[in-house]
């Protein structure tokens, strides 16, 4: 398996990215390599300060950076050798096996639907949040981000890509599904979560369990938390808030620590022709060991292929 | 000043808005009064477990209720003598200075918007909920669930009504007004805030700071804070939770405390004719207790009297 990381996105780029692909190299099984995509001389200078580096790691040399400011299309046509670019290059000829990185989100996003695509019969992609439980594992929280308007047909897709990713990926027979909304009853919410709904109830290919409210996004009501990529992005950002919070107030609790972004490291895009995990802008070297830890269990649930599967 | 409760409306009605009255009367200043709306006998009954019942308290009789579940139009046209209906009857005519009530939010909010009305130019009233902010003190976020789908000009106007509200509840002469989004760059978000942006930018009557993301909602950024009532009440009800999260883990902490709903026991409407605060279903005595403090508080501010004085 071949996990390549752009070395180059990210603040903290490259050295962040570095580290933690070198501390995720000591854990990872024996049949994954880390593929750093970047430029080879920076990379190489910064490898001099961690002594030996582990044979896993594999340097592809990319000779441009997309920046965070960029717009995502504009800068994509423009720097074919940037290091984001030449990542979906390889993931879309099947040289690596998933795509990681800190930099430009939108120009992952945009990445991944102009290579590898969108799966036949997906609406629009989402990126999925990971929301830790009180009691253990993670709920999916679809879209964090990706598509700020959604119309109800993508929010009800997003419930079956959601069920099925979660199916694949924490082994859940039947993952239940939630929309989160401004009620429990039916016909309470926004026009268009009163008409998704509906349509994720008439959904016999999912387990819908109903609404959830703000209250129950920690509560193990749900595996798959569906919402709109605005009020998911606001409600993802706020409990990954706490962490901070509590760590500013000397609060330690061991839920608290699994709000902190760190202990996933990056988030999925589901609902496309491969893998792609998206880091966090300030990813620092924790967060990276984390998600190619991720991201090494993502390859192997195969989710993407069963998406595919099950909606063609 | 008279301070009106319904007496019969939430979930541990009447026995727990009783117990919360009888609380607030010790603390009150000697120049408030309470009135309890609702069934006298049942009213009476309760105070026999409390001894003397305080001289501010009294009690309108109201013969009817409106429940939870009910369409709130509806049962407001066909129930007139019911303690909602009553509340915002005295409301109207002047008979008690605010009304505040745990009962059946849908009814609370058309009761004030049939009964003292909108505001002159007020689009759409919107309910205010008070969020702690670390450091102290609150902001306020507007709009935490009346209007789950609002058009720019509505949360334009938003940050205006929550300007004037914040300033004369917090005495604070520029409060800083900020609109919720997934990014702090102008461009970002749905298509919904990138147009409100530059109405709010252009409000020369408020201090706009810009966009804030769900990891500030905490943080001191901003004293008013602009969004949609179904993305605000997402968010607030997700905040509110953590007091909860936090009792069961065992957690002590000041400020996630303030998290508590109890703490302050209402949100008032804002943007209408008058004075009117909406509690939890499922307040507490304590809750009850602290939202007659903070209606006392609200009542001295005259807050609408200058929102409509700006206005026109």
């Amino acid at each position: 398996m071949k996990i390549a990381v752009d070395a180059m996105g990210g603040d903290l780029a490259p050295q962040a990215i570095i580290e933690g692909a070198i501390q995720a190299a000591t854990e990872l099984p024996s049949d994954a390599k880390i593929i750093l995509i970047g430029n080879e001389n920076i990379i190489k200078d910064v490898f001099k300060g961690y002594g030996d580096v582990p044979s896993c790691i594999d340097i592809v040399h990319a000779e441009d950076v997309i920046k965070m400011g960029e717009h995502p299309t504009k800068a994509l046509s423009q720097k074919p050798n940037s290091s984001i670019a030449i990542g979906f290059k390889l993931l879309k000829e099947k040289e690596v096996d998933i795509f990681c990185g800190a930099g430009n989100t939108g120009a992952m996003h945009v990445g991944a639907l102009f290579s590898i695509k969108a799966i036949e019969g997906v609406l629009r992609p989402a990126i999925a949040g990971f929301v830790p439980q009180l009691g253990g594992g993670h709920a999916i929280m679809m879209d964090i981000g990706a598509n700020a308007d959604c119309k109800p047909e993508v929010l009800a897709q997003f419930g079956e890509l959601g069920s099925l990713f979660a199916q694949y990926t924490f082994q859940l027979s039947k993952p239940r599904v939630a929309l989160m909304n401004i009620g429990e009853e039916e016909q309470k919410g926004s026009l268009t979560a009163q008409a998704t709904y509906p349509l994720l109830e008439q959904n016999k290919k999912i387990n819908f369990i109903g609404n959830i409210e703000g209250k129950d996004l920690f509560t193990n009501k749900a595996d798959v938390i569906v919402t709109d990529g605005f009020t998911g992005n606001i409600l993802f950002k706020m409990g990954e808030s706490l962490y901070e919070i509590a760590k500013k107030r000397g609060i330690k609790d061991d839920f608290i620590d699994q709000t902190n972004y760190e202990a996933i490291g990056g988030s999925p895009i589901v609902g496309v022709n491969g893998n792609v995990m998206i880091a966090h802008g300030v990813s620092t070297p924790l967060a990276i060991q984390n998600m190619i830890g991720w991201a090494y269990k993502q390859v192997k649930s195969k989710a993407f292929l069963h998406i595919a599967q099950a909606l063609n």
